[in-house]
């Protein structure tokens, strides 16, 4: 820990503030998906969003080295060769910041400001974890699993490689990976190369990147991101719920063509097909509802029917609408087996896992 | 041309005026070169800056056409398939967007807000321009070469498909290719799948993607892109010079590690390597400086040799810094056969071709 001041410390915008040049650095380093990329089954290379907490570190694969330790009876030591030679799995898992939405809330925590973008679905190869972790022998008296990688730098006055914790049993789960392959090709740098976790499911910030130390805990995780960062707060001193688990969303693929400027959508009147995707990591999609009227009116959208290949990738689904000249707010909202997105904000002072819909404004033309 | 009113009309930011939702939409569509990633020679997938004016086209390899048109004697119509039978070039090819650095013009110019990491370095492999312009027979009295890419919207009330020209003599270059691949990758479709244009030195905007159509002109081209966007203009009503090739700038890779929110550095005192990249699409490099004292001082960096196979790549450099504690303020400078990079801005409207000099605060910790 080094003495770095009040950096970056937490704040709401004021009303009207702009978003600053400290949040446009963010915004510009880091990147979302296009949303007419919503068209891909499989996110292509470059499309996927990126989120990095500090640098992307300059790992070497030939040197770097995994270490397994803490409450085990064997700690292990694995380079890249040993892990590649274990059994490899594939898997199409979504992946979502749990600050997705955050500059759309009002007032708006300042922080990365992401819209609707911070989302994308990869093909993920790597190997399972839990063998290794029952090779390296963990205690029975284990809680958390901490995951750390080589990302290193300072957040709210706190120095630290990026570590997260997880209970035990979602570490055990048999589908949590040690991947090192994204759509068939070496993990990118910002990806995380050479070895990060996939967690299906659960949102970005449990997704370890530049992987280097795994360790089993008898108590609870303390660590900054668990205990500070990554909390559902309305309050500064409330002590928050932890962010886990993606909320389901639907977006849309912006029909017809922009302005370049706001975005705004133009479309022919006639028939105006729109299409998207919809998700959600706690639970199964059931349904995808459209509105062309700002919300007054709502009709059923088509579902694709679901993959039990995938179960944590997304849905694709359509709605045939036959647009008539004038303005039109089109808004999509997805429901689970838990529950729908809200139309009314759910506000909370990080902006974490905002799943409120997003509204696009067309103008259909005669 | 469609009647799309005043929508997007081109601006000036007030003083003070925080970036607004519009641009923020932008800055979260495309993206930039994180500038870590100035560490690789060729970028890598997916760290390469991208804008799109429009939305990313899906263009279908299989039935996608290339029309050459115009004042030719036999107009052609080519396939993907047809191009790549002919001789295919891999060139490295720095490019560049010519709003780079638009976000730190004050007062600021409201477009897309880059800072200073729209930039990428790549492998591109195409098929040169020039003898299948030669086999189409432009006509003599031809000026001008326009370039028509399959992306469509509106910008500042005109309707268009993306369309940029070139005098002749430029699209006649040698080194001009049609490009298919990325990397050894086919082409990304944000960088134009399933084909663009990359011209060696100039800026972005003349690297035209999704390319449909080319069409020899006898008169200068008149189009948007040409005759408004892309000028270099003080006052709304000049005219003004049109943007061509990338001036020289120099680009440091910030040292130490980032506060995640202000992106300030730190590093330890003692010996403190600086390194990053330099370029100019119009001369070659002749010389790169660094202050470590906010421009009271400077030094000369250590240039790596120039490589005559890559003559529109960017060059390393290096600089032996010892930090001593406190706080400091780095600047980077480059110089090719024609100039120098201005420590003060040369403001224009647009917030093109800005190559104002990089200043990064760093804190030296004891």
């Amino acid at each position: 820990m080094t003495a770095t001041g009040n950096r970056g410390t937490a704040r709401v915008a004021q009303p009207g503030e702009g978003i600053g040049l400290d949040e446009l650095a963010l915004a510009t380093r880091n990147h979302g998906l296009p949303l007419e990329a919503l068209r891909y089954d499989v996110t292509p290379p470059g499309l996927h969003y990126v989120l990095t907490h500090f640098d992307i570190p300059a790992a070497d694969p030939a040197s770097w080295e995994l270490r397994i330790d803490g409450a085990v009876d064997r700690p292990l030591t694995l380079g890249l060769d040993e892990l590649m030679r274990r059994p490899a799995v594939t898997s199409r898992v979504l992946l979502e910041c749990a600050g997705n939405g955050r500059a759309r809330l009002e007032p708006r925590p300042v922080s990365q400001p992401w819209l609707l973008e911070a989302v994308g679905t990869a093909e993920w190869t790597g190997t399972p974890l839990a063998p290794l972790l029952r090779e390296a022998g963990v205690h029975p008296a284990s809680v958390d699993v901490v995951f750390t990688g080589a990302d290193h730098g300072v957040e709210r006055g706190v120095e630290q490689d990026y570590a997260r914790g997880l209970p035990l049993a979602e570490a055990l789960r048999p589908d949590a990976l040690l991947v090192w392959a994204m759509n068939g090709q070496p993990l990118p740098p910002q990806h995380g190369a050479p070895l990060r976790l996939v967690l299906p499911g659960w949102y970005g910030m449990a997704q370890v990147k530049w992987l280097t130390r795994i360790d089993v805990l008898t108590e609870p995780f303390t660590g900054y991101q668990n205990a500070t960062a990554y909390r559902l707060k309305v309050h500064a001193d409330d002590q928050g719920e932890p962010v886990t688990r993606i909320r389901p969303r639907a977006l849309l693929a912006p029909p017809g063509w922009p302005d370049f400027m706001t975005r705004e959508r133009f479309v022919r009147a006639g028939a105006a097909p729109l299409s998207g995707r919809a998700w959600s990591g706690r639970a199964a999609i059931t349904r995808v509802e459209v509105s062309t009227d700002g919300g007054r009116t709502w009709d059923d959208a088509v579902l694709a029917p679901a993959d039990p290949a995938h179960p944590f990738s997304w849905r694709a689904w359509t709605y045939d609408w036959t647009a008539a000249a004038g303005v039109h707010e089109l808004i999509v909202r997805a429901t689970d087996e838990q529950g729908t997105q809200p139309v009314e904000q759910e506000w909370n002072r990080q902006g974490m896992a905002n799943n409120l819909v997003q509204r696009v404004a067309v103008t259909v033309l005669t």
